[in-house]
């Protein structure tokens, strides 16, 4: 558990993408942080304020958030100035980088100095049973792609943010680095051991109220060799009710892997669907989300429109659209 | 690599079960060890002839490996002044123990004395890539289960063995500990990392000659909870051009988990070979082998030809009848 409300750390992030996991935290947990920390030369600005450590601190803010990648794998010097003294002066630091915190030296001198805690959210913190398969109350979402990265954390956090304002009794799940750091806690799936892996999310999604929903933030592809064990794990650690079908049409193959073609959303529904129903007989498809960022809104619009009528199932790109009518198939399950 | 030939260490297992290891590599791999270490009140005998660690020594035995279950997650004295004493004498000790080699001080410090080395094989050695999933040459072959503990390790040893006897060029590619500790190397699949799962199976079986055969050992089951991210990181890893059905028919439910049914040959089928597809379209299902242990010799072969005539598939039990068909049928592909 990640302490918050967060000062962000952008660093000399040279352009807006460098700092897309302060972006993701800004947009979808505004009240986690109290504002945006800048190196000179900084590209990049997530629309909070920017802020001294000395003003975040009486702000209240408990932990510096490295919201920025690196480049080329190090903690620079001009970084560690900062990060130095923001455990002089008693945050926490919390990161999603390769190199990890905890294997700088002069970090890990200051944090025992100053009894701050460094979290390197890709590095798995709790010993996480082996999965029981157990029926588990409460329900679960869970979104499973025809590729990697085509908007299944998106699709989760918007679902989530729809239901809360649905008054629906909601809780996103954290999965990755990303959304770790967006809510603070949450389970790096793709650094845990194989045999804990299913267990690991049977952890994360525990007894809930019978009216509950946890929306787990989905990985990788079931058509992804490189990863698709780990899509396996959450199908049935999840124990998901319910299933969305997430897609990005321009793709030419799927990620990183040239000469394999991405599956259409039928074969992924055909074959995800009886794999979730080995663990919950009861599970349905309830939508599909399009990433429609390279298509124009009226294509966009009209390819979600035959798809709906093609797969009988609501379509919507949460980006343009929102993830209302997700919510609603969900409250009409 | 574990250096052959082996002295098999049974200690004072209870009973021929508890030495299920040492049987394993003495059935397998007779070839690999010079003899057995038993300790006074031993219950298990793999058939080997008793040896002292000096007799063994001078019949050229290179590695103690423990071949025993231990009890209570302990390694007891008694054990301990023989591994130290086998370290002593310049032998490397092999374990595929829970608690390990590596962490019992006097084993590491006598290690680093003689210069002898630790195989702990529950854990990986490598730095494993993430899978790429390019087309390998040579061909390979893996068994998928209806559930866990059905008799893949098994079959994948009797096709080896079969395929050898008919001259066929085939190598036996372990992915578990017991597999490692019969061949002296491979893969601990359970034990690696999400990520690496699939790439350290195509680590494991690289690019070969156009008729030879990798035999995949498999691991879990698409069916069970717990473990079907590592069965499907075999299938995507592995790239399989044929996969073996394997069942066991008189089990009343999945391994450790009561309420989840074994699914039907036929679903297994349909399920597994879709999925092996998308990393290999030419991916065949050639046969079943069925562990008929708990059945009559006539109920089996009534059980066998029934699925052979449904499934139109040869169907063995490799235990009572060898994998003669099986192989003859991987020739024929």
């Amino acid at each position: 558990m990640i302490e918050t409300p967060y000062l962000l750390f952008l660093g000399d992030a040279p352009d807006q993408l460098a700092a897309k996991v302060a972006q993701g935290i800004a947009d979808w947990r505004p009240d986690n942080s109290v504002g945006q920390f800048r190196l000179p030369g900084c590209g990049a600005d997530v629309g909070l304020g920017d802020m001294t450590l000395e003003q975040a601190k009486e702000a209240g803010a408990r932990t510096l958030v490295i919201g920025v990648a690196n480049r080329g794998g190090m903690i620079s010097q001009a970084w560690k100035d900062v990060l130095l003294q923001a455990l002089e002066m008693g945050f926490d630091l919390a990161s999603g980088l390769h190199n990890l915190l905890r294997d700088e030296r002069d970090l890990v001198a200051a944090a025992q100095m100053f009894g701050g805690t460094l979290h390197d959210v890709r590095v798995p913190t709790d010993a996480y049973p082996i999965a029981n398969g157990v029926k588990r109350t409460g329900k679960r979402v869970l979104a499973v792609g025809t590729d990697c990265s085509v908007g299944k954390m998106y699709t989760a956090l918007a679902l989530d943010e729809a239901m809360q304002r649905k008054s629906m009794k909601s809780t996103f799940r954290a999965t990755g680095q990303t959304g770790i750091l967006i809510t603070g806690h949450g389970v790096p799936l793709d650094a845990v051991i194989a045999d804990f892996m299913a267990g690991s999310v049977e952890y994360l999604t525990p007894d809930n109220n019978d009216d509950h929903w946890d929306i787990i933030e989905g990985q990788g592809s079931l058509f992804h060799v490189s990863y698709s064990g780990v899509t396996m794990a959450l199908i049935h650690g999840g124990q998901p009710d319910a299933l969305i079908l997430s897609h990005e049409p321009t793709r030419a193959h799927m990620r990183g892997l040239p000469g394999y073609t991405l599956p259409t959303l039928e074969v992924l529904r055909d074959t995800a669907l009886p794999l979730a129903r080995v663990a919950n007989p009861a599970c349905e498809v309830v939508g599909i989300t399009v990433n429609t960022q390279h298509m124009s809104e009226d294509e966009a619009l009209a390819y979600l429109a035959e798809l709906e009528a093609s797969m009988g199932l609501p379509a919507v790109d949460p980006f343009r659209q929102g993830a209302d009518r997700l919510a609603d198939a969900l409250a009409a399950l």
